[in-house]
């Protein structure tokens, strides 16, 4: 097998978790597909013949309205899955997805991934549990965009993409902040007065890159540790 | 078997896709139970124990904040399931369930759910497709939250639940408006509001109850044939 497929493989919390016989049906089907930013993965009501799972970099899902706004739904990463819903139920694509940093992509033919799942049922029960681990974001996104404030959310949004080096730590914005303010459910003004307030929690904004000085005095903001609850 | 519990079993969207080896393994371990309105089916951070079937009547999902408000994640009705996530994962609730109308409930104990899907990859198969249907709601939620106003929300809402009886189109309200204010992610006077605004597109509010008088004027404004996006 492709060493860099295998590799993948091991890394996609959904796959991992199947058994040999769906992984040897799988993997011969997989290809890694890069994309630029900006790209298209797939569109709106276009036949879901092809399920995804992003190796490196950033996906939006995402809807147009008649008025040409973006209702950014989610941003995707690493590890996660697009298309699968709609792929295993050989149904059409619910959403547009387009990468918004240069990605690198599994691309699977839903048609294997259908049979696979006739054939393996440790495929049905990894699928299930991925469905499990997805909900949960789902709920706590809902619940962030019903009970917290844009200052929370967005504070929420720092947390859980903060990494520490060198003693530092921070958040290397990976897509513009247009696209954040969508993904939020914020206008580009209210994320700009929220981040210009998170000053005060001792957040440091320089360009795409927000340092945090103080990571209790933004956990104190959210409640995040006691509410145990993250915009992801 | 109880034919109370084979006609509940038959119209659950869930249940009626599981074979004869699951239905034989999990049904004679079901209860029927009613909740008064009011009464908690299980509460945030209790071993997830049970899951539940809702037969009749309304179950709110929320989480209580420090402050005390709460935030309704989602209501539940008929033919839906609640606690099967945390359950199938021998976990913990992640949220609060109470009755907000009159209920009648299926209840099952998680682990028999867990001993089915074991046997059975039928009921893994039935519960996928369930967990992809519950994914969709999910993600037209967020969808409504993030690019909806209040009054397309609750317009929305209304469409969903709008019945018509003897050439009269109407929605009564199953619970009360602080509840549904919160599960439309706004506060009880921005609720107030748009269902006043609602009366230039022909709903008529009478306590409990909303006379929908043109339903392609309440259809245009939220562009719901078009976007095909409801909050559910």
């Amino acid at each position: 097998m492709n060493p860099d497929l295998s590799a993948a493989v091991d890394r996609c919390p959904v796959l991992s978790r199947i058994g040999l016989i769906g992984r040897s049906k799988l993997v011969p089907h997989a290809r890694i597909v890069e994309y630029e930013r900006g790209r298209t993965l797939y569109s709106h009501e276009m036949p879901a013949d092809r399920c995804f799972v992003i190796l490196t970099g950033w996906v939006k899902l995402y809807r147009v309205r008649h008025s040409g706004d973006e209702a950014v739904i989610r941003m995707q990463r690493q590890g996660e899955t697009l298309g699968v819903d709609e792929g295993m139920r050989n149904g059409r694509y619910r959403h547009h997805a387009s990468a918004v940093s240069p990605s690198k992509v599994l691309v699977f033919p839903a048609q294997i991934m259908r049979e696979t799942l006739e054939a393996d049922p440790e495929f049905g029960k990894a699928l299930l549990h991925h469905l499990f681990d997805v909900n949960d974001q789902l709920y706590d996104q809902i619940e962030a965009l019903k009970s917290r404030k844009a200052i929370e959310r967005l504070a929420n949004f720092l947390q859980t993409h903060a990494r520490t080096r060198k003693g530092k730590t921070f958040v290397t914005l990976p897509y513009d902040k247009t696209t954040l303010a969508a993904y939020l459910g914020m206008q580009p003004e209210s994320l700009s007065r929220a981040l210009a307030q998170l000053s005060e929690y001792g957040v440091r904004v320089t360009r795409d890159r927000m340092e945090i000085t103080d990571i209790n005095a933004l956990l104190a903001l959210t409640h995040y540790g006691k509410d145990g609850v993250g915009v992801t």
